[in-house]
């Protein structure tokens, strides 16, 4: 069963109701989001995070200011009160690309519908906001469906970061094809990297693959290596941040090594990501700009020092896996093996 | 300047003065001990760390015993003394081959001399003491000439876990290396890969590079193969915990991830380690056996989880890079360069 990231509960004069991330591994909280206030700090602050669940969360968000505006208000009101919504929530994170196009795809169908009175607009906005929620669900199942066959019976799976259903609606990426072949009956063990330094993976990933009663074991990054040398691993599966035309794939900074650990072991690597994570304007991943990040990430995990105040650091948040690394990328519209140029183009242009 | 890690202040009624490797890297603090009761304790809780530290150590643990003895009594009580006193510390780190040479050393040099006084028998145990810290930093100071010539101008160095001034009484083996470059003018800047789960590279390594003007950057484990594919690192150099007689080296977990890594992007991956870590009666890497330690090194790093508390855990200490991928061991008797049986055996058959 997915874990429920969020969910929308009641009608119209409903509220968002998900699981506070930032409490997890050692609490397990769901919170209830009654305003777009509350909305736009539960993103800021992580409680909700991964870009498709953040497109969600941001739907539902204009939902919550919809109930500001009373029925007897005009519905120049309503898309008024939406769009200022719009620009209020999207300054929460300012990079989630989700989030822009979630928050845009709210203000086209309120401003494609001024005839309808103020309760009928706010059931169309209802509707879209549940339509971003189950268009993501379904690409979550579909991805899991073109990958489940990869999972050998009694294999051993090691990931990275988290691509889940925290991250998402529903099954998230990499982790709905484990969820699926799990569906299908075959039965198998998880690493998870631990990925620092904001350890996703052992506070994220564990936790949700152990609420699914998947055997899931934690390592640190750098064991992933001679776990591999001792033939403990069969295959490598990750999300995706951004994939170019090309295939490279942009990810969790430390997916780029185990692509090069899993090639010299012969090993295959596997990337699951959704078709809207390709941006066919980037050529190769050359282009893609790595975001550096805070050096307190590295140096003061959970606020205490590891290292002396002073010394330098480098933290990259992403790396690049150039395309002869992976053997194949799954997608919801299916499986690109070996990727390059002309077999993304062709898979993209497929409806 | 070497990181002093220990030394002996005054002649056979001094003390060993000794940093505090557990407040390291927020407080320098150095400790006056005093007995042998607090000697062992400094041993135990890791107040003084690394095989030839540990060895130092244990050897002014029984100058400290033979203080107990007055000069009137005979020097069978103070040889009595030495055998308990050897005994006790023992069991402060039943692991350590260091401590039981060092140890067995001392008690040798007791036996040795039933016919001097009181007074002498004690002047002659500091000056064993004294050999043996003296004969570490020597060897230190061997393998740093012997290898200098490996680190290029303006050059970038990868190292891991920490094979320095701390783990030793003097420039350490690896970071021997890098300091005896510098001696001779080089300018270089080193990478420390933090080293999860204990964080030896972050804590320690950072902090005595830092201590020794030589600019460092920290980076987590992950992100050593994103800088080498970038060209920003031009070696890599780790220490060794026990090399077998091809030449397989086995080393703080991760080392092996660096060595493959190194390989893929042909760059040059050096082991430096005196000749008392090879242990010529293990024919191959395959044959040494990997420490399994606690999960909660892992999951529950600085008191606070990480991870849920009922997840698995693999928590190896170290793992094996087979010869294969070593450009060569330094050691104080010289370089052994793409080390296999037939070059270890005869490097290590040279007095």
């Amino acid at each position: 069963m997915a874990v429920e990231t969020l969910k929308w509960i009641g009608g119209i004069d409903g509220y968002a109701d998900l699981i506070d991330q930032t409490r997890l591994p050692t609490e397990y909280l769901r919170i209830a989001i009654r305003t777009p206030r509350e909305m736009w700090h539960a993103i800021k602050v992580l409680q909700v995070r991964g870009a498709p669940a953040i497109g969600i969360a941001a739907g539902y968000g204009i939902v919550l200011a919809s109930q500001t505006i009373p029925s007897e208000a005009t519905t120049t009101d309503l898309i008024n009160t939406v769009d200022e919504a719009c620009n209020y929530l999207a300054t929460s994170r300012p990079t989630a690309v989700n989030l822009f196009w979630a928050l845009d795809r709210m203000k086209q169908t309120a401003h494609q519908h001024p005839d309808k009175t103020v309760s009928q607009l706010k059931e169309i906005l209802l509707n879209e906001a549940l339509a971003i929620h189950r268009e993501d669900s379904q690409m979550c199942r579909a991805i899991g469906r073109n990958g489940a066959h990869l999972i050998p019976q009694n294999g051993s799976v090691l990931t990275h970061c988290n691509a889940g259903g925290l991250a998402t609606a529903d099954y998230g990426t990499a982790l709905a094809v484990l969820y699926t072949a799990r569906e299908l009956g075959r039965t198998f063990k998880v690493y998870a990297d631990e990925t620092r330094p904001l350890l996703q993976g052992s506070r994220l990933t564990a936790w949700e693959l152990l609420q699914n009663g998947i055997d899931t074991t934690v390592i640190c990054d750098n064991m992933a290596g001679h776990l591999m040398k001792q033939n403990q691993i069969d295959l490598v599966i990750v999300g995706a941040d951004r994939i170019a035309a090309n295939g490279d794939t942009a990810n969790k900074i430390g997916t780029y090594s185990l692509a090069v650990l899993a090639r010299a072991h012969q090993i295959p690597f596997y990337i699951a990501a959704p078709s809207s994570t390709f941006d066919l304007n980037i050529a190769t991943g050359d282009s893609i700009d790595i975001e550096e990040r805070d050096r307190n990430e590295v140096i003061n995990p959970f606020g205490s020092p590891i290292a002396p105040s002073d010394i330098g650091v480098y933290n990259p948040a992403f790396d690049v896996t150039p395309h002869q690394l992976i053997t194949a990328i799954i997608t919801e519209k299916g499986l690109i093996e070996s990727p390059h140029r002309d077999k993304v183009l062709a898979l993209m242009k497929e409806s």
